[in-house]
Formats: C-alpha cells, structure tokens, sequence
C-alpha cells in the first residue's frame, strides 16, 4: 500500500536530540549531545518507599480510570505550590495535569493554532517543542536571543510583521539550548508586547529551579493579570522525567480545552505517577532535594564552563549559564560548524548541531550544544579536550 | 482576553460518558453509565510485589527518560504475545507502546487524515475514539451495525460515495456501546472492502479477551496481507486502566509517524508503567488472571442480561452480548429516549443516552447503554427494576 499521510505530519522528522540517544549507552562514548538530568539526582530510596505506600494505600485509585484533570489531591498541592513558591495563578486560572511538560506545548498548539498561524520563538529553542508546533502546521517566527533574553526590537518587528500570530514561546529559564536567562525588564517587555498585539504567551519553566548563581527572576505568568500566559511546569528536572508528570496553568478557558484535547489523546496521566508526584511533594522537603541538586550541577557546570573558558575560548564565543544543564557555544567563522560535529562523533564526542534548534530548518549557525548533567566529571575534562584539539586543526 | 481556539477542537466537546465519572462514586447512586473494569479483577498483590521489584532492581531506568517507540523488552514480549496468541505482525508491521490504546486511535488520526477527510465508524461506536477523530476534523461517516456486525452493503455504499476516505474504524470484539461482536465472514468482507477501495481499518481490541461464552474469533488484522491494518491493544481491562498502556502493531510506515506524533505529544509512556506490564506478563499466567475476570464478569453479564430478559424485553429490544462490559438497549418508539435517561438518573440510575455514541451528534436513537462491571450485584438488581418501573410509566 502507498500510505498518504497528513500533511501537517508528512515531512515532520523526529527530534535529532532523541536520535542521539542511541549513543548515550554506547561504551566509550562522551555524551554530551544528551539532556537527561543526572541520575544521581532521583531520590530512588524515597520514591521507592512511597510507592511501596501507594499500592498498600491507594492501591485501587492508582489502577482505576482517573479524570482527565489529574488527580485532585495533587492538582490542590500544586495550586498551592505554584502560588506559594511563584505567585502564580488568579482566580481566572485553572490547574491541569499533563504528561510531561512536552504535552503543555503539544496541547496548548493543539486548541490554539490552525495550520498556517504563525508561532513566535525564541531562535535558537527547544526541538521538542518546535517539533510539537510544526505537528499542527504552525509558521515558525524565530527571534533572535541576546545575552539578556529574546530581542525586544525583533520581537515586536515580528510581531507587526507576521499573520495570525497566536502566541509567542519562550523559556525565560537557562533556556535550552541558549542557557541564557531573561532579565525581569524584558519579561516586561515581552509581557506588555504580547499584550498590546493580543497574542498569548507560553511560559516554559523545566530547568527554573536548576540556578547555581546569581539571583531567581520572576516567572512571567506572575505579571499576568490579563490572562494571557500559559505556563507549563515540570517534574523532569527536579523529581524524574521517567514518570511523565507535568502541570499547566492557564486561564480556565484555554485549560478547559486543553482538557478536551488531553481526554483524547491519553484520557488522563497515570495516576500512580500523579499520587508519587503529590506524596512526594507531601513527606519531603523539596528545597533540600533541590539545593543537593544544583550543588551537583554547580559543580558540573563549573567544571565544563572552566574548561570551556580555559581551551576553547579561542575558537568559540558563549555565554556561561547562570544554571540550566546546557552549554552553547558559537564557532568561530573558519570553522565549520557541521563538520566539526561530525569530527567530534568521529572522536566519540556527541554534541548537538545548532542548526537542530532553528525555527527555520534550512537556515545556519555556527552554535553547538553541549549538556554537563549527564557525562561524568571525568567525560567533561577529555570530552572538552577533545573538541579543543579538533578545533586547534582549522 | 476573547479567546479564539483552533477550528478543530473549537465545538469538541467533553466526553458525556467522561462527564458522567461524577456520579460514580456518589453514595446512593447506581452507576450503569460507567465503563470502569471492576477493581477487583486489578491483580493489586501481584503489581505491589512487582512495583517493590522494579524500585529495587530498575529503579534508574523506571526514573530516566525512555525511548518513544517504547522500553524494549515490553516491546518484544508483546511482539510475541500478539503472534503467538492472535497471530497478529507481519515482517512489515512494527509495534509501538502507547499511553493506553486511546493514544493509538488519537495518532492513527494525526498521522492519517487531514481536516474534511472522512472516518468511517461503526454507528454507533465510542464516543472517546469518535472524539478524537473529530479533534482533527474528520468527517464522520457512521455505517449501521446489525447483530453480527457492521452492515457490509452500507460500508460499500459509503465506500464509494464518501470522499478521502482514510481508515474504517471498528470495535469487532464485544462492541461499545454495542456488545456485537462481528463474525467471521464479516471481517474477511470488511477487509477486502477495504482493500478493494485502498482505505486503512483501524481495528481497536480492548474487550477482546473479556469473552464469557461462545467462540473466539480471529482478529482482523491476523488477516492482515497488504499492511492495511492498525492494531490497538489495551491492558485496561485485563491489567488495570490506571496505568495507562497499550500497544499498536501497524505498518511500519505509519508506526514510524505514529512515533513521531508520539514524541511531540508526551515523549514516551511512563518507564515504571511500562515495565510493570512487562513484568507481569512475564511472572503470571496470564490466562489464569484472564479466566478469573470471564468469570466474574460472566456472572455479572448474566445477572444483568438475565434481568432484562425478565423485567424489560416488553419495553426494549436488545442482543444479548458474548462478553465485553457493556449491554444496549433499544427503547420501543413510544417511549422518548431522553426522557427515559432523565428519569433514571431522577431515580439514581445512570445510564448513558445513546445519541453520545453517534458519529452525526444531530442524529437520533431510541438505545441506551448500561454497564455490569462497575456496579455491585445488588446494585445491577436494583438498577434494572427501578428501569422496569420507569419503563411502565410510559
């Protein structure tokens, strides 16, 4: 048979990123083209002895069907913790569990955008959620990221210059790939743009809570007094990306959709993730889960930023991240950029081609990828000294 | 903010069936409208040992991301489940996990049908799978289903008058809302219908084991020579629905897009979900738990059916189902449907209107749908009488 496929899915490849996964096991090799958070940061024992409780406990509700919102006990917990710990969500807002926070950006794209409508982002961004807006035939807009943040100018010159604009992604949070943080003025400014041009925003916050440096910034959803933020929270980074637990705060309108949407597509996350999610917020203390966590990656990122700055300084330019589990660094003109990943494969060292995080696919960089959570210390130092020998050839 | 949502999913509106999960567990209330598995066919001991297992022997793996194709023991041991038991997977087909076998239906629509393409389902048919094809913006096309399935004159009639016909859609085993289950000749003449007109089937199996008396019948897509058949599978009604896994063997063309629209919409099903089936599969005898839940569901099955024999075959028509979880019931013309659902719920009995299972939602039914698994037996005793009482008003 000659299967047709639809076509806003006919030319949709899979994420580079998840194709690099197949190296990541592979002995000998450094994997720095990986974003998995380090394994060494899952509280396994806890996590081990809640479910131990939930099949003695709630043994039935964890097998049962649950409703497609997401287990109450948990969405009341995370109300609570996103107003508590962020200011976010007004009475206009509503609270839904997802699959993962990639469902936020798949679900919010799902009941907003027709093909044709364009989506603002933030270039270079996350493929994940790129490819989710592309699944429904969105018009990519990418707008150029500073050391601040996205370019307040260019935003608003796409804002004025593209059609059916419906919202304008962004990670203002040690973005991926960029690691760069947005300050507080430009999420004004962003804010207060998006509010002028009547588009929505979609708040992406997986790596917020991994700041090894300097000062937290507010989340833009905590300025949203006109209802047009759509945050998306994760449990990825600071739990266990394994159990697929998300959350989306949004006005109640879009999350009542959204609901639509998720009822089917997956009718609900399982629910023993949610009640591990909700005991787990429950019985520990997540800021001393936390803090053993950026600890880790503090000194990994120290270890990969030192050496960056130490061999490669002469070859590529960067910004060194604040926190996040990304390193981006820009090569210099002489050296091509493709072909030195492919170089750097060649030596049993993965890192990202920029060009897998482009809104537009057949544009070019010369930036690459790098992630520190996953390799070992002792990966960082010869992987980076790798790559400072590959590029010593040009 | 006036919120503008995507054409598609703009009308979509929540699942009745899903709108009725408040009633369940009210005190008092007698819950025919339900479509849950009984709790007590959930092997709860058996998945606690297990889970205690996972945590100490794959506690990294259940946490870590995982592969969106899905973990591959499970991935194999279903690849020979489904062969040995239903012979089921050519060299041509793959096979990928889903986050319960609503996601299969859900991405067979992305990655197949273009909005104003058509569907062609049986009539009636689930509202859950229904939905999801209009979330896409099918158009639906429902073709009668007489009492050993759907009626094959009218699925050619709609062959060829309906246009961009993608996929026939059909529950062969036990149908919901049904019961009917399709014999064989029927399946060998859908098939070649299919064939004849180059349209996929869609072939969903989630009650295919739960067969109280009678014979098997073999599955359509054990038919299946010309890679024309997506196969859904469910562990929600011989495991538990709560941990959200089922499965797809398709072509692998369409399995490779199906991953595709899977990584963009929730990376992958939960590790630990999906390690436990794996588990389960692999320690007990499946057929002993199977054999188990016939039974009590046979009982169940029987009361129900006996009770409508006895007390409403002067006020509906119906046939008595071979297995599965569900009993339709015709009304006879001068009793109004609605109205009839209406004060059965007045009375604390709820069951679900057949209009809900209509792929035209302006259409009209006289039928009804009524479930045995949920409630007690006391319960499916008294809920049947009081249905009677109704019933005699008229």
């Amino acid at each position: 048979m000659d299967y047709k496929f639809a076509d806003c899915i006919s030319t949709l490849q899979p994420s580079l990123i998840r194709e690099f996964f197949k190296y990541n096991g592979v002995p000998g090799i450094i994997p720095f083209s990986a974003g998995n958070p380090s394994p060494e940061s899952f509280p396994a024992a806890e996590i081990a002895e809640i479910a131990k409780d939930i099949f003695a406990d709630h043994a039935l509700t964890a097998l049962q069907y649950g409703i497609t919102e997401g287990y109450a006990p948990l969405r009341e917990t995370l109300r609570n913790f996103s107003k508590d710990r962020y200011g976010i969500g007004t009475e206009s807002d509503e609270l839904i569990i997802t699959s993962g926070s990639q469902q936020t950006m798949y679900l919010a794209t799902k009941v907003l955008v027709n093909p044709g409508d364009t989506v603002i982002c933030e270039e270079p961004s996350f493929v994940g959620s790129l490819n989710a807006f592309r699944s429904f035939g969105a018009n990519l807009c990418g707008v150029p990221v500073d050391s601040d943040g996205i370019n307040i100018e260019k935003l608003e010159e796409a804002l004025t210059t593209q059609k059916n604009v419906r919202f304008i992604y962004t990670i203002p949070n040690f973005q991926n790939p960029s690691g760069i943080t947005m300050s507080l003025e430009k999420r004004k400014a962003l804010y207060e743009l998006a509010k002028k041009y009547g588009v929505m925003i979609l708040e992406d916050n997986p790596y917020g809570e991994l700041r090894v440096t300097g000062e937290d910034v507010p989340q833009i959803k905590s300025l949203d007094k006109d209802g047009i933020v759509i945050y998306a929270g994760s449990f990825s980074k600071i739990l266990a990306p394994g159990v697929r637990v998300g959350y989306c705060v949004a006005p109640a309108p879009v999350v009542a959709k959204m609901t639509v949407g998720k009822q089917v597509s997956d009718v609900h996350t399982p629910v023993f993730s949610q009640i591990l999610v909700d005991e787990w917020m429950k019985r520990y203390d997540i800021d001393e889960h936390i803090n053993k966590i950026r600890d880790m990656y503090r000194s990994k990122l120290n270890l990969m930023c030192d050496l960056v700055e130490e061999k490669l300084l002469d070859y590529v330019s960067y910004t060194r991240p604040e926190g996040g589990l990304f390193v981006w660094c820009k090569l210099n003109d002489n050296i091509p950029m493709a072909e030195y990943c492919r170089k750097a494969l060649d030596n049993k060292v993965t890192i990202v081609p920029g060009s897998a995080f482009l809104g537009d696919m057949t544009a070019t960089t010369q930036c690459f990828r790098m992630n520190f959570s996953t390799p070992s210390d002792e990966a960082i130092v010869k992987g980076v000294n790798i790559l400072a020998d590959i590029a010593k050839e040009y």
